[in-house]
């Protein structure tokens, strides 16, 4: 499993992802789900992804190949947008469903993938995709500024209560950390360390890429200290009259 | 779909059902979820349902007309300990299983229920299990004092942080309302008004059984202070140095 959460805020992207894959909970280990495409002062994006490891794997290489389109090399570096890098990274889904999908299906293993792209081009505006294993994909907007991917259903509550699309990014990063640590606490199969990625818009190279380990002092004081903020505020809402 | 909470805290119970059951998103009704047995001053005991409305309801109308284990017909009016309520509760699933299952199976409609049954019987023990579709069953501890049936991982998080065995069931009360809440925002198939229990240990008879509706005051003033509480205590965190 894995959680990776993405903000498209009025100032910027923050980007957030655990490290872990498993095969069953007898066969984990660490893999960064998190890519870089970065050309300073003219393009940055950032690829998160979810699913079958091999499924992920193969549509970042493909992806770093570039992907034929008519007599043409395409990747996330020649693309003139970010609606197309996001469809350049659909159909490099679906190319490699083409090639794997009908071993898969045969084998019954489920052909799962999701992807977040966030990122601007020069000139264009800081977008934010999420890619489905069809290959479509949806975008964030003011009124829904998150995207989330894998095990997303414990972290979601604090984004829905808490997040705005004018939420300044560097708090942006104290709900994403939050939401992340509402996941791990639930399930196993997301863990640590956590990549996180802080892009202020128009700036066009990254304000921060940080690899958060279990020592991280901030990271440890986010922890403690929510579980006691959400205890403090309860304990300040009144009981119910009708209770006695 | 269906969230139900209870709580098995020190000094009582705390159950809470929403009402929603759906058949597809265009077909949706109200049920009540939670059923009580009470004899007062003798016993006081409350079953909540989850999955396939027809199996639950088949299960608590067998618990109802009563179950005949080898020429004795036993009912949660008869049991004589929470834990034999619990088995009685799991053979009537078990029941229900096979006279139900195989056409199920057949039409291939998964043969889903899970139950929460919390009470006490006099001179005996306050206990909480959760019994599931093959009718065994677990139970609540000081350890982990909450279960869950239904959709339950948005609602997690707040009873992870906040809930602890020796919290008084009036505060519990605030935290299963947050977590419904938080539920409620999330999937639209679990659904108001909700059903509230509470249960102060050894007063044998329920001290509030409630229903809250859209427009209960309580209700609102928590929906809205909890959101505003959790926007405060995510502020109030300092942001990380490392942000610039």
């Amino acid at each position: 499993m894995t959680y990776c959460v993405a903000l498209c805020l009025k100032d910027g992207l923050v980007m957030l992802a655990d490290t872990r894959t498993n095969a069953g909970v007898d066969n984990i280990a660490t893999f960064s789900k998190m890519h870089l495409y970065a050309i300073p002062d003219e393009r940055f994006m950032a690829l998160m992804t979810s699913g079958n490891l091999a499924v992920s794997q193969a549509v970042v290489n493909l992806l770093h190949e570039g992907i034929d389109t008519g007599g043409r090399v395409e990747n996330l570096y020649t693309a003139n947008s970010m609606f197309r890098a996001a469809q350049l990274v659909g159909e490099a889904v679906r190319r490699v469903y083409v090639n794997d999908g009908p071993t898969l299906e045969a084998q019954s293993v489920k052909f799962e993938v999701s992807l977040l792209l966030g990122g601007q081009i020069k000139g264009r505006s800081m977008r934010l995709f999420q890619i489905y294993a069809a290959g479509n994909f949806i975008e964030a907007t003011p009124d829904t500024p998150f995207l989330q991917i894998g095990e997303t259903k414990y972290g979601k509550p604090i984004l829905d209560r808490a997040l705005a699309y004018d939420t300044d990014p560097r708090d942006g990063v104290k709900l994403v950390l939050v939401s992340m640590d509402s996941t791990l606490r639930s399930n196993l199969t997301v863990g640590m360390p956590i990549d996180l990625l802080v892009y202020h818009r128009d700036e066009l190279r990254p304000a921060v890429t940080r690899r958060i380990g279990d020592d991280d002092p901030y990271f440890r004081m986010i922890r403690d200290s929510w579980s006691q903020a959400l205890r403090d505020a309860y304990r300040a809402i009144p009981r119910a009259e009708w209770l006695g």
